[in-house]
């Protein structure tokens, strides 16, 4: 932002500013390898801060956070994950199978923090408004305050692995959190052990992205 | 960013932009009312492939913008909201909706660009995985995308208005699309014809950010 940047404290975001965002959305990733580095006390809940400021359906702000500290529980998510891993890679065969065992897809082991994210359905803040024939806007607002803790955390040099090879039932049961709160995700953050432009899916040769003009239509 | 900053090519992200993030974060609103100017041509073309940098499960892409152009189509589109939002009134009652009728929640007449975004459920882009559990993953990365695009317009000055009180299923039909594809939100995007860091729900005393810390619990 520049000096000039601010006429009745609006702020205005330079070229430079938005050259940062796009640097920001190339660089994010999703981390699967972590340092074995703790984060800085308080990073945690100054980032669970920011993710508050993600928009949600009529102002009900839904989301919840569970920080997962106990060793016990962890030990729980971690098994929780394997078996549903495990049976994710009948669903697989041959070469393609063994490509997805070898992706390494969770950081359990190393991340120093990890957390739980739900949305709550049955909360009254908002009163409703916006969400009546679209409910899931409910999930959709937990899933933006994600996102924009992702980005504040990627800005500070810090990384975010989504873990969503879990049943989300038996999360709610070790977290013992209320059964109404629909699980959003799993996720391990700490500082990534590589920095890479593309997604490690396309550097493995799982998935390739493609060009966004073919998910467009005109009407 | 500063000048030394990149180191091997990964960018690194200095106290400038860090505070123009948390700036963008706190001035992105939900916009409902525009000027009635066109964006500059290929805007929307570019926003929708800053969109596409957005996570995906298993890099399964699954957004699918549908851009509403015809007048026929919007108009059928604002009846459909206002079907809607008739019905959504009786929900509320006495002062409640006199208020909440008049928050004027549609930029539906005046903003210059709409479209509807959609989540793909059958693409097999991404071979299925990390979504095996979690179904719903689908639509959280297109709701990500959506993010994705409101912080970059936001950057560049431009507003973005979610639209939920929409009935899914005729939303579909308006915009001849699979009845496969799940509806995310219906989009009004031009320039805002104010600029706020409160929300609008705060500003008109409908409901009222709540401290980050009460919906955090560690376990």
């Amino acid at each position: 932002m520049t000096a000039n940047s601010l006429i009745n404290d609006v702020p205005e975001f330079g070229l430079e500013f938005r050259d940062g965002l796009l640097d920001l959305f190339l660089w994010r990733r999703d981390v699967r390898q972590f340092k074995r580095k703790q984060l800085l006390e308080g990073t945690l809940d100054r980032l669970l801060g920011l993710a508050c400021l993600a928009p949600s359906v009529g102002l009900s702000e839904p989301w919840r956070f569970v920080v997962v500290e106990s060793p016990e529980r962890r030990q729980e998510i971690r098994a929780c994950f394997e078996n549903c891993n495990a049976i994710a890679l009948k669903d697989q065969s041959g070469e393609r199978a063994s490509l997805y065992a070898r992706l390494k897809l969770a950081g359990l082991d190393d991340a120093p923090c990890q957390f739980a994210v739900f949305a709550d359905r049955s909360t009254t803040q908002g009163h409703g408004l916006g969400r009546r024939t679209m409910p899931a806007t409910i999930e959709y607002s937990a899933v933006m305050a994600v996102h924009t803790l992702w980005l504040a955390a990627r800005a500070e040099g810090i990384g975010l692995g989504w873990v969503s090879i879990m049943e989300p039932s038996r999360v709610s049961a070790i977290l013992d959190v209320p059964s109404s709160w629909t699980l959003i995700g799993y996720f391990c953050l700490g500082y990534p052990a590589e920095e890479h432009e593309d997604p490690i899916l396309q550097r493995e040769g799982w998935e390739k992205r493609r060009a966004p003009t073919s998910c467009v239509i005109r009407r």
